[in-house]
């Protein structure tokens, strides 16, 4: 059965490559209201490609937001165990438009590698299980295990409806392991694992002053000037050894272990690529901690977004009624999002100054999670890496937030294999957005044998 | 002659109305480039009206950027004086545009005022010169003293290139005095003759950080965040104080007598009103200062916008590549607004982190001006208020710029008469600008003194 699946898989790198191009071209954002039948689009492409390589059962879930895809093939029979694959079909924004080189929905190759928004994140590491799946049931007619997808549309806004979703149909996903490809590769030829995710508290905080943007000659000088306080209240976040000053916000952060951050002294993580792949010059983090730990073991907070007042090109002497921020914080374990922003809000009251009125609400939020990895799937995931790279994988923690890893522990108590095959430079959530067509077919092949694997 | 213009002027109310609404239905905005149409047709709509109301020269002047209109009517002869009324057909952006009542460019009356972009602003006060000399013109066939109107189309823009047209055109120009209401009463029913006004340094900062926005989750932590360090270095403009922290921005500033500040005292300013029409519960300026001098006799920084990052609904986990801010200064003489551009860039640059680029741009200038209040043409505006309002004006320093005045001054030698119509509360700048109908009027009856006084 393996043989006939890699097989199959290494004749078909064409059409698979031409069928992944499709999917990326259709504009699934799922924070833009405009992008509401490229959402449908998405979501009914991936149940009519589901249905069509031989998934017996394949279903649209409604949701709150937006649609679930779901599908199974039980195949393989009650005695051998079930994977759920989960991935999301949405993609973030596109902006800014003009540093596309290319445009993000018209997929475009080159360098060896597939250009468009979601290319990595997540429709082409999503593709790679479907495409494996495909190649097992064409080349040889079936699955070594019984196998599931459930595929989100709201991953890039918090995955609001996703933990119900998963608790409504908690039967249907009933699995022994869920399968992610939603993370990257610690260096290019680097099989990794990642065993650690951050949580993630993402708040907007909108100061309001007058009632109406003012003349600046007219009342400047005698306003508290909205954009002046949110300056200031941003300002004051962090001190200047890099640590973030809301009180209580380190007290449940589970220190690093020295083992563990000897562990992280031995990844093949090179600075000096982090830097050009960031565009920068020289780091800046917390004071105590390497760039590896900063990036991925230690919590972090970050502006994402700043708007107040005349923002066009020239000049308006406005004094504006109200400044806005978007500002998110990464937790580790065991910090929870939801005291986090408590927490935030408490401290951003306490900095603004009396003159203006502070709003602060928590937009999404996620639990971070730390992995088993002595779980038999874990264990398959390594020797599927062994033999499709041909060496074996490192073990990361990674800085991003995949929220569904603890959505599936909590509500169906399955444990998580996450196997990603993105690279640091993928420039994900940015403009040129990319995914290594070597990574790529690497990846369908690892996923081949991963399920033969877990069936053992 | 003054008795026909008066009643000339009385007769045609209905008309002079329906005429300032033609005027402020024309878009006219000069900071957008996609309204060139309006400021043609505006500047051409002026070079019409004034043509047929029977000046009997009428240009309309090219100019490195948007065009001037010129008119004059010489018929009093070589040995009356010549009066020159400056005046901007250009008006302010007109976002925020949800927060309009009604349309910006759909001028409406309730309340007995009128409300358009640029009712007050200059549309509406410059059409009060044109109506007294059309009541003149019309009503008695002549004027007491030579007229000429220099009508410019950039003054919200920095008036960047009048000082040159005026240079060019110095002969043309040639006055006894420049008239120019483009200001505002004190308090409604108190006519108000401005004597002093502040100059501006308008800036723009970007800090650049990464070469691309990056995953804040990937990169977060490691990367200084451009809308951090923008943030920073705009809490550190000015300190708890209220007071500026740029090095030598106060050294030329020239301290208020203690006579001034009396009559400041004097004014009748009223707090609760200024709260009122800001929209603010609690004022908040320079340590040491009233209200009032902390708005007309003090320097003042502002910012006026901020921009970074993901700033539509909704959540990405972005670390902005770069941070915008426009902050602007007001000046007090003896300041020298390139000067003082010179003293905040360095500044800014010692505050920025070393991590991060910065620019920085002095997008437009002007000086301030203090103006004798001893010269013939403010003696004969004061006569003119007193019999149109039936009381003597009092004397006020402006909050807002206008530059032209000290260009005037430099180029043609001429003093400069500001006599404003305006209110506190016209929202200059804001949504649903707007100009009291009772001040159009009254400002026609005043300005038809002031033409009889100052031929005296």
């Amino acid at each position: 059965m393996l043989k006939e699946a890699l097989s199959y898989s290494d004749k078909h790198r064409e059409q698979q490559l031409e069928e992944l191009k499709e999917l990326l071209s259709i504009p699934s954002i799922s924070t833009d209201q405009r992008s509401q039948t490229g959402i449908r689009r998405a979501a009914e492409w991936l149940a009519g490609h589901l249905g069509a390589i031989g998934f017996t059962r394949v279903e649209i879930w409604a949701t709150g937001g937006h649609p679930a895809v779901f599908a199974e093939w039980l195949g393989a029979g009650p005695e051998r165990p079930t994977v759920l694959v989960y991935g999301h079909y949405d993609v973030q924004p596109t902006d800014p438009l003009n540093e596309w080189r290319t445009p993000p929905f018209t997929p475009t190759v080159r360098d060896n590698a597939i250009y468009a928004r979601g290319a990595a994140d997540d429709k082409g590491q999503l593709f790679i299980h479907i495409k494996a799946a495909e190649a097992y049931l064409r080349g040889a007619g079936k699955l070594p295990v019984n196998l599931k997808f459930i595929i989100e549309g709201e991953e890039e806004v918090g995955s609001e409806h996703l933990s119900a979703c998963v608790r409504a149909h908690a039967n249907d996903l009933r699995a022994d392991a869920v399968a992610i490809s939603d993370s990257h590769m610690i260096a290019p030829g680097t099989p990794t694992v990642v065993y650690g995710l951050r949580g993630l508290a993402y708040m907007e905080v909108e100061v309001t002053g007058p009632s109406q943007d003012l003349h600046s000659g007219t009342y400047g000088g005698a306003v508290y000037n909205p954009g002046q306080a949110l300056c200031e209240i941003i300002a004051q976040l962090k001190d200047d050894r890099g640590h973030i000053t809301i009180p209580g916000f380190y007290n449940r952060v589970r220190p690093l272990s020295e083992q563990e951050r000897e562990l992280m002294r031995q990844l093949p993580f090179e600075e000096a690529r982090f830097r050009a792949e960031a565009g920068i010059a020289g780091t800046w983090g917390e004071e105590g901690y390497s760039v590896i730990e900063q990036i991925t073991a230690r919590p972090t907070l970050e502006v994402n977004g700043l708007v107040s007042g005349y923002t066009a090109p020239g000049a308006k002497t406005v004094l504006p009624a109200r400044a806005l921020a978007k500002i998110s914080m990464r937790l580790v374990p065991d910090q929870q999002p939801q005291e986090i922003a408590e927490l935030f809000e408490a401290h951003v009251r306490r900095l603004a100054p009396p003159q203006v009125k502070v709003d602060v609400r928590l937009l999404h939020y996620g639990d971070g999670a730390l992995i088993d990895l002595n779980t038999p799937q874990v264990q398959a995931s390594v020797r599927a890496f062994e033999k499709a790279f041909g060496k074996a994988p490192v073990f990361v923690r990674e800085g991003g937030s995949i929220p569904v890893v603890s959505i599936f522990a909590q509500t169906i108590g399955c444990p998580a294999v996450l196997m990603g095959f993105g690279l640091p430079d993928d420039n994900l959530h940015s403009p040129n957005e990319k995914f290594d067509l070597g990574n790529f077919y690497m990846g369908i092949k690892t996923i081949i044998y991963f399920l033969d694997e877990v069936a053992r």
